[in-house]
Formats: structure tokens, C-alpha cells, sequence
């Protein structure tokens, strides 16, 4: 078979077909929106399947009935999620059962997890939860280790259905370490190869425009995709092809081709977060580090304490949302206050030495800014925020920033760019 | 017509159904969140349809004819978004000219809105944008003020097709402005009323328990619906009929019953927040706040500075996540932490009088706990959090928790406790 036949192969029959079929008449009132289906369909990708629909429907047998049977036309492999609650509305289970023609049978080994579940937490289980453990007589099982309701996979005509909850982290728990691999092991998706760059300190189009060049001499079988987030770009450069180390070659080569041309932008890769880069960093170097948060309010904190293994280097900080407080914790001087303002270079490299000082870390970030919405002035607009880093060897660093308008993307946009800061010092 | 019949006519008969058909590849490979769907659905339902599906497929005529043909057996009226951009990825228009077996036509009116539009932004029009005015012969424009694609309507067999972009924006416009005035003077909805009642303390279990008798009660023209999140069960309650005030009277009847039966656990209702309560209660009574937090890590300050005008109470907070911050920054005793251990009602207890004194505010917030997924022992398992809270009339309210072994959970419902905690004091 030549290349291209080969390329044309891998391309049109090898791939499987996975259809997303969300459960809930929550999604159908608009009260929740399927970050479920984006998260699925994500990760199906990147291991090589074909999403080819998602489809959200409402908890009734008729519909859930009518919706695997057209799923069945067009994918080889069904993924359900939702309805799988303990309570009258959730139906997916009894709808299972009904539509293979089975019976629910109580599964000891799904009971054991339940009620040790329930032990762990100090609760006591209740004949509704018990009833968790029963299920339709032809699946098998999938451990959902946080939550009480078990993932359930069935096999009929060639064909897989996977049942699993709504409920996100168990999901995505059940996606990761039960479905994919199962997946993988009975389908063979070709070789894939990606990887994803995180950029931060540039938008989507200014990026574009940089690496346009680059982009538009990237080799069919590669693919580029822009992932933008409030305060950074995903960049995802993905390749498919049977020769792996031959792909491998071409894409070590595109990508550093691409890292050439955004050193500065690029912090990591993957599902690296800033904060998790920080205190890995700082873990190693044995270094600690404090805040001082004015405006925004102890969301820095919150991202550095949500890595485990943070108490490790991070000592604390203040929230300094009143002047006073920025006075009276932190050190600053009622006159540069009254003098520059709160929203100044000089009180961020006051805060910073403050809390650097007091709370005795090798590092300290501070941040103070107009979140928004009210509290801007002509000279000082919502959106300004001052951020100052400190480091071990007495050097300060203090940048103004510009964002936008809303509150809550200016909060994670300073506490990113502080962290993004601190990062490049350490 | 007896009120049985009447019932069923309305829940039967009368409720026009829509589809939403989101349109385009990046759905598909999870590059974007569908926004879109639960934005427009919750839209159509508070005007009185029902959203009976939401499907997203890829922008291939093949997929495109196939959803319209199957959703034609379950809606009345089907809106699709996406596909209309002006780049060879966007087929929709094609694909329903195929569809309804007609041609493009140039619309003139169509052309001067966006050669005015292009003016008004300033660029030069290209051949690529002429293409944008033309439209199948066989629909209705509507006006898209904010892009160049034109909204179109279709009507064909009694049934509704509307095709509309899907950038958020424009679509937003094109659904409030257009098409939903459009549907109500075609249809007539009847009367919806809901609510949304916000719960916390308790599993989504254990609360259906309670509330079984009152649900099993409830007439079949109402519909309750489970809703949980991290920290919180929100449920909502929904009728509709034709008698507004009749209507009224007996939702205000179920509703009451359910707030008697669980007075503790409903903080709130429809889109409130614990944040926002409390920031809201505190400013009324002009009284302030202050946070002493470790496991949280600056979660609970984050929180409540997330709502616009929380400056006004909120003085600051001190993360104290290493012990000696507790001392020197709280007033913690070390004898107390040396003989209780960091998690213990004797320190939550000195953190919140310390930083209720020090910060000078009338009520304070403190946590300590071991959010995982590391540092548990047998006696204080990974999930056990204390949580205190001092009041302006010296009083003080220590409770111990203990909730699952997810870090992030762990801090998200130890936070949302100890706002509640203080809401109920407030």
C-alpha cells in the first residue's frame, strides 16, 4: 500500500466513531451548561476517536430508546452520561434495562464500594442508596471511585454503550482511567501524536498573526487548533499518521519551530497549570512564597493552595481589600496610600515587601487593581491593575496592566499574569 | 372541557417543541463549550416552548440533512446556528438550498446592511462578503445587526426552520429580537411559572428523603427537578397551564409546603449565591466581615469578593497555611496548636477572634481542615474541616465537618459552609 492509500486508510476506517449522548432535563431548560460534552469530546479526540455527535436529550425511556437507536447508525461506540441518580427523575438505569431486555441484578462487589464510600464520609446509607448497587444483569461494571452510582459497559452486535454519571469529576475520572483505556485495548486508532502550548501574555489574533508563517507551511496531517481562555491561548498542534517515529521526527521538528518563534509566550504544556509550574518550582528550589492580594481578593492564593503539595512552599497571605488592612498587615505607609493611591506602583512594591517581610518567604507577589465594574476614574479606568514581585535577592519588579471591563476575567487575568511573573523569576 | 382534559390539552397539544441544532466541527473535537445551547435553551423555555432536543453535528450536508429530517419528527419549530461564515468550512447555506431544492438569490436588502455595517467598522468589502447577501429564494432574512450572515426562515408542512450564525453575539440578538417574537405571535405558550430553590447542607439524597412525601404529592402538572453541585442541591419547580392567577395560587401552595418542610437548608432562590446573600445582608445592615483561613487558602475571601461592591463589608483576610502565620498573624497560641493539633475547635476558635480583632470587623470567618489529598490520620481523616465563626455579640459557633477525599471539593464545600454558617447568623 503507498503512502497516500495508507494516509487514506488510517483516515476513513480505522478511526472509531464515538456518539455523546447527554442524559438531563436540566440541559434541555438551559440551567446547566454540557462542559460535560466539550471535556468527552476532548479527550475521545486526542485518543485518536471521532466524535461524530452529541446529542443531549431529555430523562424519559422513549427518547433515551429512540436516541441509542439512531446513535447506533452512525457510531461504533455509544457514551452516555447522566441519569443515574438515586432519585425518582433519574431513569437512565431502568431505561437500560428495559431496552436489553434485562433485569437489575445487585452486584456485591458495587455494594462494597458504596457502603464504604458512605463510611468514609461519617454518613449513614439509606435503602435509596443501596439500590445504587443494582444493575442491569448484561454490563459490566465501571469503578466510579468518587460517587456511588457504577459506570456500566455493554456489548451487542459489534457494537459498545457505555452508561456512565453526569455528575463532572466522576465522569471524568470514569473517562480517563476506565473508558479510554478499555477503548484503546479493543480498538487500534492509529498513531496520534500532540501536544498542547500554553501561552500567556498575548491574544488569539496578535498570536495568529506571529506564527502565521509557521501555521500555513504546516504539513497536511498536521492540525492546529486555538484554544483561548480568559488570561491565556491553548495552542494544540496534533499529527496522525502509522510510521511513529517518522512522525515523531516531523513533529519535534514543527514544534520547535514554533517554540523558536514564542519563546517568551510559552510557560508550559499540557494540562500544566501556571500555579502547578510555581510550586513545583518552588518545591524544588526549597524557596517559599507569600501574597498580598488587594484586588484580587485571594483568588492568587486559592490557585496556589488548590496544588496539592503547596503547603510545601506557600506560607500564606493577606487579603488586603481595605486601605487600613494594607496599612495595618502589610506595612504600607498612610502616605504613599494618600499620595499615589492604592492603585499604584509604589503601594504594590510596599505590599510585596510587606508581606515578604513579615511572613519571612523567599518570594512574594502583591497585586492591586480596579476589578471593576465601578471604581474606575478617567485617569485610572477598570481594568488597571499593579502587580510587583519580590525575590530573594531584593529585586523588585512592579508592571501596570490594562484588562478588560468585566469583574470576574480582570481577577483571573491579574492573578495569572502575577503568577506567569513570578514564574519567569524563579 | 373538564380541567383533566384541559390539562392534557395544554401539556399535550399546545406546548410547541423546538430543536436546537448546533452546526460545526469545533463541538466535535471539544475545542469549544456549547454556550450556545443552554443560553438559547433556557430562552425558549422561559417564553413557554419546549426545547426537546440539542444536537451537535459536523458541518457536512449529509449530517445537516439527516438532523433536519429526524428532528422534524420530534419538533414543531428547529433552530440551527453555525455554518454561516463567509470560508469554505461553512456549508449550512448550501446544504439547505439542497435541501429545500432551491437557488440563491442576491437580496439587496441584506447587501446594504452589511456593506453598511463594513463602513461602519471601516474596512473594505471583499467578493467573499457579496456572497453573504445572498439567500435561499425560499426564505424569510432576518436582521443580524451585529455580523454580516443574515438570519433565515423557513417555513414548510406547518413546521418552522431557522438557521442562524452561532457567534454568541449575533445568535443572542437574532434569538431575542427576532425569532422568539416571531414564535409567540405564530404560537401561543400558555403560562410558566418557576423557580429555582437553593439548598445547602445536605446530599441530594438526603434531601429526597425528606421531601419524597411532598413530591410524590405534587399534581401532574408540576415538575420538580434534582440539580446538585459541589456544596449545594438546587431544586427546581416548574408548572404550567392556562389561568395565570389559578396557576399562581397553586404554585405559591406547593411552594410553601416545601419551604416548611426544609426552613434550614434553603438559603436562597433562582440565580443567587451564598456570596451574594451574605455581601448583600451585610450591607444592608452596614456591618463587616473578615476571613482567617488555612485549608481553604483564600478560597472563602475569593468568594466573597467575587461580588461587585463587596468592599463595602469585606475588610481582608489572613491565609495562614503554615502554622507559624497562625501565631504571628492571628494570635493562635502555640501551646494550642501544640496540643490540639492545626485542626481543632481550639484553633479555629483563636483564628477567628484573632483576625475578628485584629481587622477590627463584626463578624469573622475561620477554616482549618486537611483538604487531601495528603496529610490524614485515623483520628482526623483527609475531608475533616472545623469551621468557626465569630459574631458582633461576642458569640462564637465551632463546627466540625467532614466531607469527601477531593481537594477541590473539600475547599469548595468547606467554603460554602462557612458562608452559610455566617448567612444564618446574619
Amino acid at each position: 500500500m503507498n503512502m497516500f492509500l495508507k494516509a487514506l486508510f488510517i483516515l476513513y476506517f480505522c478511526i472509531m466513531k464515538i456518539e455523546i449522548i447527554n442524559i438531563g432535563d436540566e440541559l434541555l431548560i438551559g440551567q446547566v451548561v454540557n462542559t460535560n460534552a466539550s471535556w468527552m469530546a476532548e479527550q475521545f479526540n486526542l485518543a485518536g476517536f471521532e466524535v461524530v455527535q452529541i446529542t443531549s436529550i431529555s430523562d424519559t425511556f422513549s427518547h433515551i430508546f429512540e436516541s441509542l437507536d439512531l446513535a447506533k447508525n452512525r457510531a461504533d461506540v455509544i457514551v452516555m452520561t447522566g441519569g443515574l441518580g438515586p432519585t425518582n427523575d433519574d431513569v437512565t438505569k431502568e431505561a437500560l434495562c428495559k431496552y436489553f431486555d434485562t433485569t437489575l441484578v445487585f452486584n456485591e462487589e458495587v455494594y462494597a464500594r458504596v457502603e464504604a464510600l458512605f463510611k468514609l464520609r461519617g454518613f449513614k446509607m439509606s435503602e435509596i442508596n443501596r439500590k445504587q448497587a443494582e444493575l442491569p444483569a448484561n454490563c459490566i461494571p465501571l469503578k466510579n471511585i468518587h460517587g456511588t452510582a457504577a459506570g456500566m459497559w455493554f456489548e451487542q452486535d459489534n457494537q459498545i454503550i457505555v452508561s456512565i454519571p453526569g455528575v463532572p469529576f466522576e465522569m471524568k475520572t470514569l473517562v480517563s482511567d476506565e473508558i479510554i483505556p478499555l477503548l484503546l485495548k479493543k480498538f487500534n486508532p492509529g498513531i496520534i501524536i500532540n501536544k498542547t502550548v500554553l501561552t500567556q501574555g498575548i491574544g488569539e489574533s496578535a498570536l495568529a498573526e506571529i506564527i502565521q508563517h509557521w501555521e500555513d507551511s504546516l504539513p497536511s496531517h498536521f492540525k492546529l487548533a486555538y484554544l483561548p481562555q480568559p488570561g491565556m491561548v491553548r495552542l494544540r498542534l496534533t499529527t496522525r499518521g502509522t510510521d511513529r517515529s517518522k512522525l515523531q521526527n516531523e513533529f519535534d521538528v514543527q514544534m520547535a519551530a514554533l517554540q523558536k518563534l514564542i519563546p517568551e509566550l510559552i510557560f508550559g504544556y499540557n494540562d500544566e497549570t501556571i500555579e502547578q509550574i510555581v510550586v513545583k518550582s518552588l518545591l524544588e528550589k526549597q524557596m517559599t512564597i507569600s501574597a498580598a492580594e488587594s484586588c484580587t481578593g485571594g483568588y492568587v492564593s486559592h490557585l496556589i493552595t488548590s496544588i496539592s503539595g503547596s503547603s510545601g512552599c506557600f506560607m500564606g497571605s493577606v487579603v488586603a481589600y481595605n486601605n487600613r488592612i494594607k496599612e495595618k498587615m502589610l506595612g504600607v505607609s498612610a502616605e504613599t496610600l494618600l499620595k499615589f493611591g492604592a492603585v499604584s506602583k509604589e503601594v504594590v512594591i510596599e505590599m510585596a515587601l510587606g508581606v515578604q517581610s513579615s511572613f519571612k518567604t523567599d518570594y512574594a507577589i502583591s497585586v492591586s487593581g480596579i476589578a471593576g465594574p465601578d471604581g474606575g476614574t478617567e485617569e485610572k479606568p477598570v481594568g488597571t491593575i499593579w502587580i510587583a514581585i519580590a525575590t530573594p535577592d531584593k529585586k523588585i519588579i512592579a508592571n501596570k496592566y490594562l484588562f478588560g471591563e468585566h469583574r470576574g476575567r480582570n481577577i483571573r487575568k491579574a492573578a495569572l499574569t502575577a503568577l506567569n511573573m513570578i514564574r519567569k523569576e524563579i
